[in-house]
């Protein structure tokens, strides 16, 4: 068979696990979860055993030691996928919920209905638990899901798979909801793309790359992940205190993510204040800082921050800081640089606050706390499948609900159009 | 200049436009809509005599005197155009409104504010009319608009465009809040569909080929409105006197929108009484009729339907009937035919009612109420820039809401991640 009918037969029985899906009463979805946790959990040793051969295979490629501790799998993260399902289990089902009901003038009653989008396309690299994660959101929303995970995993998730398969099919649910391109050729990402009409969405989760190739390639809508490059602005009406420990959280308390501060914006009035104790508490904490003119003239040890600097994600232990003249420079700074992902102002100052709230165009706006709260756990959501950086259907961190669309209902006793 | 250059120049300043509109406020954007409709009346000459040259172009290429009617400006059209950019200034603005916010076990506040989506490009064919409509609905919802109107019309669009832009201008605002793209190249649309993160929405206006062209050239995401294929299942337990009425002004009272019903499909129990009437009722209405075999058994002189009729948008006094066993093979029918835009079912039984709503998977799904019914202004939207057939941000009729997208916001005193 060649690879666009394979991907295509495969679409066709993700769509067939769609409809069964838009059946199923949130007893049976949830019904479904707990059964996948359960197998996943007696299926450890298999699963491992079946990780290890990605494993060897990965060291003989020789991948970093990084990529390689990505995937691996063991008795503890096996649990955590498990788990993971449990929660989504005991979240609230978005599908089904009307809202917005309204009587119209000529007597019927309009309003939305949830329901689920369909199929779901998830594109992803190497860690395996996506596999668990992805299919557990996707079904408690009602959405089959057609996964396509990285070629080094390949071993691993095939075994998640068919775990996870078999326990929907135990439950009366048809195992397409759960769809797996079980092989490495690329193409069968290009063919999945060209699947209008058969797959609904498509979320690629992985690197910038991906990203990219998926937004170009695809006839399908998309929603992208794209970098965070947030920053912080220091008001000089902010509690200095506060700020100080804000900036901090923000830079060090776990650099590697997308929610992580890359440049810290200071107001000129506080800055001989602000900056010096905040300098120290960074360098105590192995920060490498890249300053603007000003900045080094405060502190001389503090390197050269070049223009480009200000568009990185450095996703580590450095941070830029520059001296801003008042706030509407360090929006000015913010909507030319900033990816709009997660951006904070700290201040006292309520007209400034409110000021910022509106005018910075991010996907998360934050008044007197850390761009690391911008999450879906933090935010309240549950279980996350990525922060939209988009501007259409969802933007933030995305949930169940975002995994939904709405249809219109209308509830008439013969109305007509005049 | 190069067409690249051109369209890049155009979007850049629609940016420009567009981050004026995110800080105007909402009497602001109401005083602009007002301004537009006062100064298109004004110069309703100059707006007639550049149609004029629309026109004489499109007799001499040949055009059919239906379009060349699509394309003609006079004084009552531009004064509907008038007429509706004051009635979307009369809307609420949808802009600013915070919704969900919650307290977090930590005591940071989290909600999510309304905000434009930013630039949005229109891609249209003959009517001018849009030019004014599409402007007005984006401009209420804060965002700037792209233009690309059909070559047939570049006169009169022009002329309109120059006029709101005026309007614009006048009141504080900066002009390429409206941005026209005064080429007949077909090229310029390529270009504009590769301006990701300038562009954040493209909308497409027109025939499916056009629509199709643009969902597999953009990068940008498109938001699509294909065809109405819809459908009435008359139930068993139909009021067949309602059932009648609702049948026939969903296929009669305007037979070329995308709400009217394609396909009538009869219940097998209520065939023998309910079709030879309404048959009469069509025939005298000069519907063309076209049956399966047990309709053909019930009226000899109904014409063959074949199978691929039942997947055309006729947009004609032409109708499709089907008999069918029951709902659940009314249902299977539409699942395979329905292009999931408006489907309908009548009958008095509650728990079909809530089957049928619940399990058809269409943008508007109604009980006993005509399919011409699913529309901006029916269902109380206010104007509508069309009805969304995708199923990511918006399904169905799109009014200002649908126009704009969320931000998270968060109020906070000092929250960090731990």
């Amino acid at each position: 068979m060649d690879i666009k009918t394979f991907v295509y037969n495969k679409a066709l029985e993700a769509k067939e696990g769609a409809r069964s899906l838009a059946k199923a009463s949130s007893n049976q979805k949830n019904a479904v979860l707990a059964a996948m946790a359960g197998a996943l959990q007696k299926n450890a040793g298999r699963l491992i055993s079946e990780n290890r051969k990605d494993i060897k295979f990965a060291e003989k490629k020789g991948l970093s030691k990084a990529l390689i501790d990505r995937l691996a799998l063991n008795e503890k993260r096996i649990h955590e996928m498990a788990q993971g399902l449990i929660e989504v289990a005991a979240l609230p089902d978005p599908v089904g919920e009307i809202t917005r009901m309204r009587r119209r003038p000529n007597g019927m009653s309009v309003g939305k209905m949830r329901v689920p989008i369909g199929v779901i396309g998830i594109i992803y690299e190497s860690r395996p638990n996506v596999t668990a994660d992805a299919a557990g959101l996707c079904l408690k929303a009602g959405n089959a899901v057609i996964l396509r995970g990285g070629s080094e995993a390949i071993h691993s998730n095939k075994a998640i798979v068919s775990v996870l398969r078999n326990a929907a099919k135990k439950n009366g649910l048809h195992e397409g909801a759960v769809t797996f391109i079980d092989t490495a050729d690329r193409q069968a990402i290009t063919e999945m793309l060209k699947l209008e009409g058969i797959v609904d969405l498509i979320i690629p989760r992985g690197g910038e790359g991906l990203i990219r190739f998926v937004a170009e390639n695809s006839r399908i809508p998309v929603l992208k992940h794209y970098k965070g490059v947030c920053h912080i602005f220091v008001d000089r009406d902010a509690d200095l205190k506060m700020a100080e420990d804000i900036c901090f959280n923000a830079k060090v308390q776990r650099p590697g993510t997308c929610n992580a501060m890359e440049t810290m914006l200071v107001d000129k009035k506080i800055a001989k204040a602000f900056l010096p104790g905040m300098i120290k508490r960074f360098r105590n904490a192995r920060v490498t800082l890249k300053g603007c003119p000003l900045t080094r003239k405060i502190d001389a040890s503090v390197k050269e921050a070049r223009e480009e600097d200000f568009s990185r994600e450095y996703l580590d232990l450095i941070l830029n800081v520059r001296v801003v003249s008042d706030m509407d420079d360090a929006m000015e700074h913010i909507a030319r640089y900033s990816s709009a992902h997660s951006d904070a102002i700290v201040t006292t100052d309520y007209g400034k606050a409110m000021r910022f709230l509106k005018e910075v165009d991010s996907a998360a706006v934050l008044v007197n706390a850390s761009t690391r709260l911008n999450d879906g756990f933090q935010f309240g959501l549950g279980a996350e499948i990525g922060i939209s950086t988009d501007k259409i259907h969802a933007r933030g961190p995305m949930g169940l609900e975002e995994l939904t669309c709405t249809k219109f209902i209308v509830l008439g006793d013969g109305q007509l159009r005049e």
